[in-house]
C-alpha cells in the first residue's frame, strides 16, 4: 500500500513547486509521473516551463490514464497532476460524470497497491461560483470526489494559499 | 438562542456527509431542514441522492425561506443549504442584492432565536475568478455577506476541503 | 525593509474590514492607499461604500500604480488590494501577463524597501473552475504568482473565511 501526502489548492498557488521540494527531501532519485494529455499549444508551453524546473536528478515518465502499469516499488513518486489525469477519463467518457469516476477509481486502487511513497498534486475547483458550463460543472464535481476519495487514503494533506502549505490532515 | 455550528466549503467537499454524522453523533432522531426548491430535473435528482443518504433516524422539513415558522426547540437540526435558501430570496426579490439579504438576516435572527443545536451548511463561492454575469456577481455577494453573518454568531466553524474539516472557530 | 501582514481570502470574506480593524489597533493616524482606478459606476459605489467605512482618523492615498513614490516612512499603511492594483498593469500592458508580472514585482520591490508597517489585502482567484476567456485566465495566474511573492516576503499571512481570519503563515 503506498503512502500518500496530498496537495490540494487553486490555481497558481506554488502547488507543483512544493511538491517537488518534498519529493526531492526524500530521494536523490525522485520519479516525476507526468498525466498531461497535450491538448494545444497552452498546454506544451506549461508542460516546458515545468520541465525546466526539475533537474537531472528527476526520472519522468508520462502516463495519461494507466498508472498502475508504471512498476514504482519502494520509489518516490510525484504525481502531477489528478485534475489533467482525471480530464483524461472525463473526455474519454464522452462526459459521463459517472463512469469517468468509476473507471478513475478503480485505477487509482490499483495504482497505490503498491509500496511507493506518492506524492500527489490536485486542484481545488469549487469555490467559486458553481460555472453555467454543464460540462465545466460535471468536471468540478468529479474532480471534488476524486479529491475526497484521496485525501481519505492519504496520511498527509496540505492546502497551498499564496504559495504557503497549510497542513490540514496529519 | 441557538448553538450554531457553520459548515462551508467548496462545491463537492464533503459538507453535507460531515453535517449529517456530526447531527447523527448528537441526537438519535435529528431533523433535516431542506431549503432546496426543485427548479429542474438536475436539482430533483441531487435532492433525491442527498435524501437516500439519510437513514429512517431523520425527519425531513422541507422549507424554502420561512425557517422560523418551524417550533423546533430543543432538537438537533441540520439546515442544508444557505446558498439554495438565498437563492429563494434574491429570486423572489427579482435579483435586488439589497432587499434580499435584509429579508435573509430578518427571517434569520427570528430563526435563531429558540433553543435549537444548529448545524448549518454553506458554500464558499468567492475564491475564484470572479463571474462576467452580474447576477452571478451579486449572488456572490449575498452569499459571502450571509456567511459572515452566520458565521459571526456560530460557536464552531469548519472549512471543508477535500472531506477534511478544518476548524476554523471554536 | 517594511514589515507586512499579508491577507488574502474569497470576494466578500472580510478582508478589508480584518484589514481596518487590525491597522487601527497599530496606529492612531493609519494611511489607506487605495489602488482602484474607477472604471465604471459600479466601482465607483464599491469605493464609496468602503471610504464610508474609515473614520477621519484615516489619511487616505489614492495611487493606481506607483506605489514607490510616496514616502510613507514609519507609517502603518493598508494597501487595499492588490488585485486592482494588477489589473492596472495588466490592462496598461496590454494583457501581457509576463510584462505586468515583470513590472509588478519591480514596483513592488521599491515599494517595500522603506521602513513602513504594511498591510496587504489581496483577493484567492485560483479555487473555482478554470474560466474559459483567456483574459480571465492570464489574470488569475499573475494574481497567483503576486500573491506567492507577497506572501513568501510577509511576516503574517491570514486567509479570510466567512469574516474569520485563518493565520497560515507567522
Amino acid at each position: 500500500m503506498a503512502a500518500i501526502t496530498f496537495i490540494t489548492g487553486g490555481a497558481r498557488s506554488g502547488k507543483s513547486s512544493f511538491a517537488q521540494q518534498l519529493a526531492e527531501s526524500l530521494s536523490e532519485r525522485p520519479v516525476y509521473l507526468a498525466t498531461a494529455r497535450i491538448w494545444d499549444e497552452d498546454f506544451a508551453q506549461r508542460v516546458r516551463r515545468h520541465q525546466s524546473d526539475r533537474d537531472e536528478r528527476w526520472q519522468t515518465l508520462e502516463e495519461e490514464k494507466e498508472l498502475s502499469k508504471h512498476a514504482l516499488g519502494n520509489r518516490v513518486v510525484l504525481m502531477d497532476c489528478v485534475t489533467l489525469w482525471l480530464t483524461n477519463f472525463f473526455h474519454d467518457c464522452d462526459y459521463d460524470l459517472e463512469k469517468a469516476l468509476e473507471q478513475a477509481k478503480t485505477e487509482w486502487q490499483k495504482f497505490i497497491d503498491q509500496e511507493v511513497t506518492l506524492i500527489v498534486v490536485s486542484n481545488e475547483l469549487g469555490m467559486g461560483v458553481h460555472p453555467e458550463n454543464e460540462i465545466a460543472r460535471k468536471f468540478a464535481d468529479l474532480q471534488g470526489w476524486m479529491n475526497q476519495f484521496i485525501a481519505r487514503q492519504a496520511n498527509t494533506v496540505y492546502l497551498m494559499v499564496s504559495g504557503i502549505p497549510l497542513k490540514i490532515k496529519e
